[in-house]
């Protein structure tokens, strides 16, 4: 009885099929590390450099965790260039950003929680971005992001490989670091959503960290396409 | 003439057919060497934040060198998920447990003893969790691990795969840095044993540390079922 | 219509037919991404050693996005090397290395106007090599780079192996860990005219870092070829 | 006509036929790698801990790229524990070994011309280890490395995968973080051989660094064999 572990899903759950559930589940499990670990580590200026790390290897993990389950998008430019391609249809897509969206409410409020209650953890300050560059370096970071995910997830040749989580974390971790400076590098409005809600954005950002990866996932999609 | 070897083990030798001993010896080797790494690098304050990265190595490459032998546990967590879903008999169970645990014995006596005579090296102070922070910390990240594990290792289609070792190391790298600062971090009972031991955790928070990843992993494994 | 998307490109799309354009396009994505995290994660002294994991990191991904679409060189010196082992038509060779050279020179001017835009970042000194160690650096990194590329990606058994792109990512992020300090660690001229561009190099060193990566890729192509 | 490129193996090369030729050539360049690598981070005081790292990632890398040719040894340890098995015959055993020791002499002359020519590069301190330690921390670090080595390629179902080079790789990291302080962490006579030449080690331990390993090794073999 899933109910009694995911009551706040119970609502969708009379209304789809089980099958349709596990897959809007397994996004929601994905989604809800990836922005608890942002919120975290990212945020935890102990964490110096290694946070982009933590960051990709749990996109690695999860990815490998639920490729064959969901297509393991765990963010909603990501779900948007597949519908680009066709790749997924429209209803799913729709439940697919809820539950992603949803994840990042969870894992954000979970981790101020914890951040609080374990006290010792320092706040990172936060560089004052521009808003150009912002959007920029969200929509390159997201861009590479996505041109990867398509070419190594949604290519009939390499559907079936083993190193998709490994390239997917991996350019995470690249375009972390690279644009580091020149915007939040989230690279994802779910995860940009728990960041505003984790006080580590701020709330009149939020549009830009939307804009700027919906952009780079579009633009992906379209250069996969040709 | 494995007696030779493994004397501790002789007891059992005599009673159980052989290819059952290599199980239970594959288990207890790669048990041994995840506690020897926790024990002497996370013990280490000149390791800093490295030592989570040390230690998702060693489960990583001991779990592609046991997998097809013991389906590489390593963690009694892990062993009472896999009884949830019936990948394991009862009895091969119970040795697989005594085998973790007595790995984490032992690695913990000899960790202790290299630690001493390296001389060298420095103990890393403890943060003082609360208690509730611990079981909380213990219970979220081996949720992570043991979900990661059984969608790479217990699926029908993707039991053939090659990514399983670094899907759950990475996992267990980044759970480390989330959760660092609320728990210890052990996601594993044998873990913790090998810990208290070597004086990293008090002896009276061993019951959190057993009961969190066992509770984890269990909700792990009722979520995978459905 | 990708002439929309990359302009620069139309000149030659009118001659060369689209599923060749495909690949020139893939290789100046992929050298693109490799030399805007060069001048901005190499070129920031906030980096410090995490500069070559995340050009590994790039690499490693871009090549398991590449790999099936045009073999994922993203370097003259492995174009070079390829077509000494006959692996590839005289023709493709020059538009792949006109590709990677425009690709260069586009991701240093992006990067400089990045690095300006974010304004924070300190630039790293750079440390001032002798000519010769540069060279032999360029020349060891190269063979050592271009000989694991040639035996994971143009042997018959390999071909369709899984673990291509880390076995060339992380020969290069030793490389760059091996041999800094002796030379700029580029291994590539598409990278070296990039960072001549953005500063990094002189550019009275662009010929030894031309020079040095060819002799090493030619080097390896012959030892590879008995 | 590769006495041109090696004309220091032809002394053998007019007698071996050329398709071992070809192994032992391979199980040259993977070990001179891993030395000049151990040489030129290992010995760099500014690496600090992201030594380990390049040195995992070397072996990882080469191991990828010789799996098929040579089996990729590059370790005197490994090949007699190889021999023990009889999956390598005594002839080869033999060029194997003095191959690898012949590039680990040829790596630290090598390495030490380009330490002196770089002129910035700081030597950092040596541990001063006890015998028994060292023998003992050799001991346990290579006695893991073979066990994962004849696991993920000795084995009639592993030979085929594809996460060889990570496990052996990633094991090679852990034990140096983990036995670091108590020994020089070798695991490799050839290693040992160069790292004396360099002045890292003392010529008066290179029987502990011979005896260690080999040890470790050959109760590795035994241990798998059963």
């Amino acid at each position: 009885m899933p109910s009694t572990f995911i009551p706040q899903n119970s609502f969708f759950y009379a209304k789809i099929p089980s099958f349709k559930m596990k897959k809007y589940l397994t996004e929601f499990i994905g989604t809800f590390f990836w922005v608890t670990t942002v919120v975290l580590t990212a945020n935890n200026a102990q964490m110096g450099l290694f946070s982009p790390l933590a960051i990709g290897l749990v996109v690695m993990a999860m990815l490998y965790a639920s490729k064959n389950l969901s297509g393991a998008h765990f963010n909603p430019a990501v779900t948007i260039a597949a519908l680009i391609g066709r790749n997924i249809d429209r209803n799913d897509a729709i439940y697919y950003i809820m539950a992603q969206l949803f994840a990042g409410v969870v894992a954000a409020a979970i981790g101020v929680f914890l951040h609080e209650s374990s006290g010792g953890l320092a706040i990172a300050p936060r560089i004052n971005e521009s808003s150009i560059g912002a959007v920029f370096g969200e929509f390159l970071g997201t861009f590479a992001l996505v041109y990867v995910y398509l070419n190594v997830l949604h290519t009939p040749k390499s559907e079936e490989n083993d190193y998709s989580g490994w390239a997917v974390g991996g350019i995470l971790i690249t375009m972390m670091y690279t644009l580091n400076g020149l915007s939040g590098t989230a690279f994802n409005p779910a995860v940009a959503l728990g960041a505003c809600m984790a006080g580590m954005f701020g709330w009149d950002d939020l549009l830009l960290y939307t804009f700027g990866p919906i952009l780079g996932g579009g633009v992906a999609a379209t250069v996969f396409q040709i």
